[in-house]
């Protein structure tokens, strides 16, 4: 096992039996899909936990080595549950991410036709995201929210088993949960935006005393996850935080408001920037910001599921970086700069 | 009637009995209690909507004149369903704001004791701001959710009306839902964050070609709400749009990013700033907003609920303004300057 | 009339036999070069004066309604007498430039030879100008400051008429003002930066209350200028005035710091930009200097001798600025933005 | 030893016999007074040099090791010569500075009374300073430009010694120069501002392979120069490089901007910043001006002659830079930020 850390192996997407893994369930979630890409059934142990706070409880604990839950919708934004849950509480690290495109089916238990359907159940986030369908397809159909889009299924299945009513008599939710809780699938593909997808990240503990490598080697095409607290939170004060990211020509794919709870009005910012903590502008810029805010939690840095690099032309390339280097240190010898 | 807008008196907060008021329903929720701070029980007419996305329907079509549905709690941020409601469809205007302390109680039918809790149901806004007070008291208990806090404790009523089981035994709801629906009060105050407060917003139609007045007049402690569309997402867009609330000393009370929807890190910015249209600072600034951003979404501009003025010394002032207009006619004259 | 390639003939003002102009003098200098591409020999009246204080005294105190004075050189920089003549004292308005190419020559008295010349005289903006060449062709000659290039040719000329010494050998001189003084030309062009230019303004007092007009109308290719005193000198300060720019789009053309004469570190900016202050892009970008300056002196808007027009695409045009004040009139009337 | 109130005796360099010494002359100049603070007479060999190019060029050459020259006078602003002698040619380096106060007579051959004098002689820069002066004393007077203050007044002392005229019946110079060529003060202390000051820097060669010391040790009060050359002359440009510095909580002290000599609007710009290269906030800005900037270079870090430290509180000190180095080398080896 390697002691430098970015230099280690990056571990994902290679499953490791000898960890486990922890995901937002039951099956049948798009976590499992998503875990699964990563995974694969049977290459080593893997826990459904109830929500995404239970997974990420799960992680911290040490009752799992990795989690894997949402963080962000093309649809619905920003995953709440865990943007809050790696702001706060003891540190994760991001180690990696799974792009999956979302796509829904309408399903209910074998016998069932739409017709039949006066109530419909699934996930608040899976709803959003159905919502002009169901208007169109099932107008009169009332809305029964539920923890997970897979176990509004599985309620319908557990039902079934047991000779009851779930309350409800579809689910919208993966085409995989319709599959494995053996239900019917009354309508296929009923999302209202086509191609949208959902963003999962793959959290660890971070490095400790036992030399365990948790730090994703640069590839070349990552992403660096932060979460910067303002010092104050007027108008300048944000200007003050994105000017560290352009100043060293760092480009943000992803910036969210998130309450701190205090009070309305008090805000950290979630952000993802191109880029590893290993390269100089990446480095010197979250320097930057640590030197600016009350507080910056870094998150990780990763592999970019696209694999896109950084955008050319966006600014100083690592070798104007090491060019300012090599002539910072002549002038500070009082050479000719 | 004046037909002068901005000369008009603020709706907020008198009743008005010749309008008919919309809200988040059902009885009991905060959305009623922040209505029922402008229009008492009584005073004019009020229908509840299952849904942040009935109620602001309701006003679209016409079926109310106002519509109160809540925009931003401390501890949960940003109300997504209102915030995206407002960003598209058929426009419509704020006009007013509500902020009401968040207090929760756990109700449950009259005989049920603490012990006796199995299965708890709330609004998943509401179970998010209780967790840790369920995982101290009632650790064992599951959760299901319901579609608002006081859906919940009309189903406990309901089923108990209908003398069968609701799925659950216990509400987390407000005060007034317990009372409401005649539960018992099993514990008061559970809200793991006190001082939480949520704030309610007051929606109506914007002016056409009939002489109603919407906009408030300004009060000198008013609010300005918009929805700035970025042309691009690179970091320079957004310290762009800052720039033009900074460039004309505008303080921004609110700044959350909201998914456009077509593909992950694509997004708008859901903005309050200080200040009301008809001052000459804040229509300035929008006006540069106007110009640097795809498209902006102004929501309208209204008193504070905290009746707190801008900041003293956070920029130039209206006379500044006035003087810097009185200059530039005196150069554009071709006179000394 | 010379050949002024990087200055197409500059329409404004148009030679008024009724003017009377002033020009940094005496005969033959660059300044007298600059205004005859305006005003041609014989046309209106023009007096020299001794300096470029002398030139701007005569056109406040009215003895001269128009005074040609350089502003800018492309080798030397800014023409100092001129930036803090303009931005002190009772205001004046730039109405038009010139910029014509400056070509030096090595002037003596008739049948002085190269090897003849041991001192040499020129002014000394002109004498940065020529160093290198004198350097290398004449190592030994002192060098003896003069008041103008100008006048270093005609005192040669008239140490001649009155049969004693100069106290020099040689000037170094514009062409026309070696055959204004019947010199002859011992070397040609002998300026170390072919190519340099000097621009020249043309001032005249503001309108007052007699109807004069004095703002040239804008031509689609113009210039504005003004003094910008800042209200404290942190790095900040000159940042928020530079924004005041490039919120609006506006491109500028020219900065330049002056002292005020207070301390050391005290300074004002000498600034041109793009545009005309009747467009709404510079005006507003004016009003905003207006507010967060201690002071702004507006100098003028004329067009520009190169005739090129602002930059496109460096920021919203004149339609967005339009397509904003439409919106906001439509915004504060509380109708749909 | 003249009385320095804003120039606390600057302790770098120690006058050492072993250098020597060139100043911009003659004896009697400005600079002479600055070089006295620092190498009183008879301390080590000081020679004249006939103009600031000839004082830098000695320097360069090895025919002195430290020069002093003119940098900037709160009155008439930077001294052209300086600063484009530093931005171009071999590299040199300032390490140190003098501030000196300015006083100005006006001094003749004895037995001339104020009623006799016609013309009077001085630098050009002397002249900008006592204008106002001369109109009210000597509203006739004429004015012939000389090579320094001190030249006008050697030259009256060697006509008076040749049995001729000098051209001129006064000089304005300094009172040492007065005292030195043997002239009666008709006038003294005629400075139209009254506290007008001079900074001179004391030049040398920089550092080669022959493990000389030349860069000032930090002090805690010191001051950095250099020259930025931007790569496009937008007005964004000099944003980004301002920013550079506001990012890292760096103050200037003094930006002057500088023609390049290519063309008109092409410029450099000159600038002092508070603290040291040694220091990592100044260290950090000068790798992003290199990073973002054509060409940077550097002239030095030296104490400042008033001793002052860098403000307090105008951004992240030592401290907060060194914990953010720290921060960021826990985070790259993977553990908790």
């Amino acid at each position: 096992m390697p002691t430098v850390p970015t230099a280690a192996p990056t571990p994902t997407p290679h499953p490791d039996p000898t960890r486990r893994y922890a995901f937002f369930g039951p099956v049948g979630t798009f976590s499992e899909a998503a875990l699964r890409t990563v995974v694969p059934v049977g290459t080593a142990p893997a826990d459904p936990y109830p929500s995404v706070d239970a997974t990420i409880a799960a992680v911290r604990a040490g009752r799992a080595d990795v989690g894997v839950v949402p963080i962000e919708n093309s649809v619905e934004g920003g995953v709440s549950a865990t943007l809050d849950g790696l702001a706060a509480g003891d540190p994760l690290l991001v180690v990696g991410e799974v792009v999956i495109p979302v796509t829904f089916v309408l399903a209910a238990r074998p016998g069932t036709t739409l017709a039949d359907v006066g109530v419909v159940s699934t996930h608040s986030h899976g709803y959003a995201q159905v919502r002009r369908w169901l208007a169109q397809h099932l107008p009169g159909a009332r809305y029964v929210p539920s923890l997970s889009t897979a176990s509004a299924a599985a309620g319908l299945a557990q039902a079934a088993a047991d000779g009851t009513g779930a309350g409800y008599d579809a689910a919208v939710c993966a085409p995989v949960a319709a599959e494995r809780f053996g239900l019917q699938v009354l309508a296929e593909d009923i999302g209202d935006n086509r191609g949208a997808v959902t963003r999962f990240v793959l959290l660890a503990r971070p490095a400790g005393d036992d030399g365990r490598v948790v730090l994703p080697a640069p590839t070349g095409a990552d992403r660096t996850s932060l979460v910067a607290f303002l010092r104050t939170d007027h108008p300048g004060a944000l200007v003050e935080v994105l000017e560290q990211f352009v100043t060293r020509g760092v480009n943000l794919s992803r910036i969210e408001s998130r309450p701190t709870g205090d009070a309305l009005g008090r805000y950290c910012f979630s952000i993802d920037c191109e880029g590893h903590v290993a390269e100089a502008r990446v480095g010197e810029a979250l320097m930057g910001l640590h030197r600016v805010c009350e507080q910056v939690r870094f998150l990780g840095s990763y592999p970019r599921a696209d694999g896109r690099p950084a955008l050319p032309g966006s600014g100083p390339d690592e070798d104007a970086f090491a060019a300012a280097e090599g002539w910072l240190r002549r002038v500070r010898a009082g050479r000719a700069g």
